[in-house]
């Protein structure tokens, strides 16, 4: 099953079942891309927690070593953006760059989780970029101006049950229709029921978190007015654009 | 004025004027400490927004050098806690310590605030307690394990609005009731209105959201039992206990 939230004609936030580019709910159906709906994230969360250097490729673009265990960060829920948003990044910033990564939604509250139950707390996937202001993140100990800026985190539009995406599903972005990155899901160092469970022995995650799974390799720059696409195979395609101040 | 948040005896939850130990409400009257309430802490923050060596004092015991802009880190709600609650820390860790602050509660959706009109959006401030996991921040790039676990952030349980505390407001902590942090709001490096120019650069703040300005000199460890007292001249006392499994 795929899912879509959004804001329709009279204004009142649903939550419609999505087939081939058409969201349903009650009687009434509305093409994704209609100027009828507002698309909305796919969830609202409380938190968003990142993993960085979760694939060897990206690890080793950014001159990283490998994390023996999770490297966490959070994004707030300030960072959110949605399917044909525009984000506003940080202005006077050289290096604005997109990272396409899988997005893990959770179904229910929950703590402690072992790997072995860990699909169960799982709504499950989305698209995200995690969008990463590198002048402040090369600067700083904790990632705030580098990673949790207004609309740093665009997400959605589609939500799809664990089911629907392969084991090996492709984590792709282009921009202006030019392919940048094409990891798998397969590559993650850490999968996400170690994650899960690794996250989960620290804090509580509620409905509607969301594990954003870390970047394949090919990562680089936004420039003012570029058009965005991170698609994760299985789930569908985000896109947004960005305008550089 | 001063307010406190709490769940009457019949579970609602309630914003009553707080004076001399008791709280207000319609035509009821409680003790702040009696069991016939739960208090809750001051506000609801989609994001608790924190400042690292923000006191010089602080700095130097951490060996750490004076920043030259703030140094921001986030605890997400999953850290609240309040008066009264009993915080379990993450469990098997070598170090887990108390650090005074003093919180600024944001009164009103805001981004691009200059420092000249940064006070119009604070409704007030309050009492953390910033617990922080040594073992796992010394080891972190961002601080999620270290500081944003569940119960890091104890809060309240008076929100004071401004003019009710000074200038030089003093910034306390007690374990078992031995003195430990006691430092001024004078001793800021970074001022309130610079952390909230500065803050909103790049993240809209919301209602309730929670800026906790950094901590004084003479920080250290709790132990399983402990009963901390978090202090702020004009606003009032946090107490909390904390358990070390």
């Amino acid at each position: 099953m795929k899912y879509v939230r959004f804001r329709d004609p009279a204004g009142a936030v649903r939550r419609g079942e999505y087939e081939n580019g058409t969201v349903h709910f009650a009687n009434e159906s509305y093409d994704l891309e209609s100027d009828d709906i507002d698309v909305l994230p796919p969830s609202e969360p409380s938190k968003i927690v990142c993993i960085g250097r979760n694939y060897a490729d990206h690890a080793d673009e950014m001159g990283s070593d490998l994390p023996d265990r999770p490297m966490l960060f959070l994004k707030p829920p300030n960072a959110l953006a949605g399917h044909g948003d525009t984000v506003t990044a940080p202005a006077g910033k050289e290096r604005i760059d997109y990272e396409a990564e899988l997005g893990v939604v959770i179904g229910e509250q929950c703590r402690h989780v072992p790997e072995a139950d860990a699909m169960d707390v799982v709504a499950g996937f989305t698209c995200v970029n995690d969008i990463s202001n590198r002048d402040d993140q090369n600067q700083e100990q904790n990632w705030v101006r580098g990673k949790a800026f207004d609309g740093a985190a665009p997400m959605g539009p589609v939500l799809a049950t664990p089911d629907e995406v392969p084991a090996d599903a492709a984590v792709r972005s282009r921009v202006n229709g030019e392919l940048k990155q094409d990891g798998s899901r397969e590559q993650l160092i850490f999968s996400i029921p170690e994650l899960i469970a690794e996250i989960t022995t620290y804090l509580t995650l509620e409905p509607g978190d969301v594990i954003a799974t870390g970047t394949p390799e090919g990562v680089g720059p936004l420039a003012d007015g570029d058009e965005i696409e991170i698609e994760v195979e299985g789930v569908g395609t985000l896109e947004h654009s960005i305008r550089r101040p």
